[in-house]
């Protein structure tokens, strides 16, 4: 009942200080040991798991609102963030509140935002806020039961992800700034949804001349140490602007 | 004054009717006589012009409330539509209305949600509203000025058509049924904004095997009748799936 008590108590000063009607959630990537992983959390009382997000203040701009919840989340600030997709059903929200009092601000229509962000991992400290039990990062090919619309929004974020893999810095701000090419290899796998050759996808990636190799190798480990790159930082922007012509 | 008088008057039914806080704006593109246009309007006692819009019913899905703007607008029924981007900024229309009793509906603030459209330019018939002066096609290479932000919004809208031009059926719903190769080339040309090689883009289009050529060409004008072509639309939407690689 922690979360009903919250939420109600807190209703009168959400209607006073924010836009009704609209809402932001964000799909937070992160890729750690070889998977590609998601941000959720998990309300007070409930089983289910919900993408982070928020509401945009009277006098906010969207783009800032947005800016301001994941900063909440991941205590990062400038992340990378674009805006996907705005999500206009009706009854997307309303029926997880069929049995709180009418006039409770949750309750309303929203219409909801969806802004997918790619941080490093490795930099990230997963933040709860009052009303969530947990905050945790999940596998994507491994996900809880989400609430309300929430998968649909994901599956969203993550086709988008796969359509600007060849326009957008998706690698450079999921990796670490050194990693191996069976690294990179396996984001592309697991972004596009499928197995790619090593041999193709490393001839094509070299190809593009956006990578740097350094004189260092990954330490530990039974096999020979993989040698480490880089993104060559001003060559892979470059490279984007026409995107890379290539169907992997 | 006749604006101010209709949009007080409405005021109260809109506050009932419509969700407060979410408007739509579409950008309408068309291809006619070798030009990208777009539709516009231009209300009542004002001298800018504006991309058609409105807002949503309380009960309605925003995408379906899109559909409706279109089809009021153009007298078209399913039209090639796609959200493209939500626009959140503070102040972006609000302060068109100082003038105005600050209860009106338009006074409030508003998250403009972007759609564009492609249509037939052949098809469709521009409808004004009762609160249009005009509502006309105007190329693209020589718009008047627009209200608000609309030359903001109108600006991503071409941005994004140019991103998607190798993966979504753009020529095609641009393009009436049958068309010439020049046709074809000046809408690439003009979307992309760049003269392109007319052997290149010639050999680039024919090795993707989406066109058809007919046993018909144009008839009329100085020079060789040019041949017609139509898109094969089965092996064209296969090819948009993994998208045409090609940097034109």
């Amino acid at each position: 009942m922690e979360l009903r008590k919250t939420l109600i108590e807190r209703s009168e000063n959400m209607w006073r200080d924010f836009l009704p009607h609209v809402s932001i959630d964000c799909v937070i990537f992160g890729f750690d040991n070889n998977a590609l992983k998601v941000l959720l959390l998990r309300l007070k009382d409930q089983q289910q798991w919900a993408l982070p997000g928020g509401y945009v203040r009277k006098d906010e701009n969207v783009d800032d609102a947005a800016y301001r919840m994941l900063k909440e989340r991941t205590a990062v600030d400038n992340l990378y963030l674009q805006q996907f997709r705005t999500f206009g059903q009706t009854q997307r929200s309303e029926g997880f509140f069929a049995d709180y009092p009418d006039d409770l601000w949750h309750k309303q229509r929203f219409i909801s935002i969806g802004y997918y962000a790619l941080v490093n991992y490795a930099e990230v400290t997963p933040v709860k806020d009052s009303v969530s039990a947990e905050c945790e990062w999940k596998d994507i090919g491994d996900l809880p039961d989400l609430m309300m619309d929430h998968r649909f929004i994901f599956n969203k974020a993550l086709v988008t992800l796969r359509k600007q893999l060849n326009y957008k810095p998706i690698g450079y701000n999921l990796l670490p700034e050194k990693f191996t090419m069976p690294e990179l290899q396996k984001l592309y796998e697991i972004i596009l949804d499928k197995k790619l050759n090593r041999g193709n996808f490393y001839r094509k990636i070299l190809r593009y001349d956006i990578l740097e190799k350094l004189n260092e190798s990954r330490k530990g480990g039974a096999h020979k140490a993989p040698d480490l790159y880089r993104f060559d930082a001003e060559k892979y922007r470059d490279a984007l602007k026409n995107g890379l012509q290539s169907e992997w």
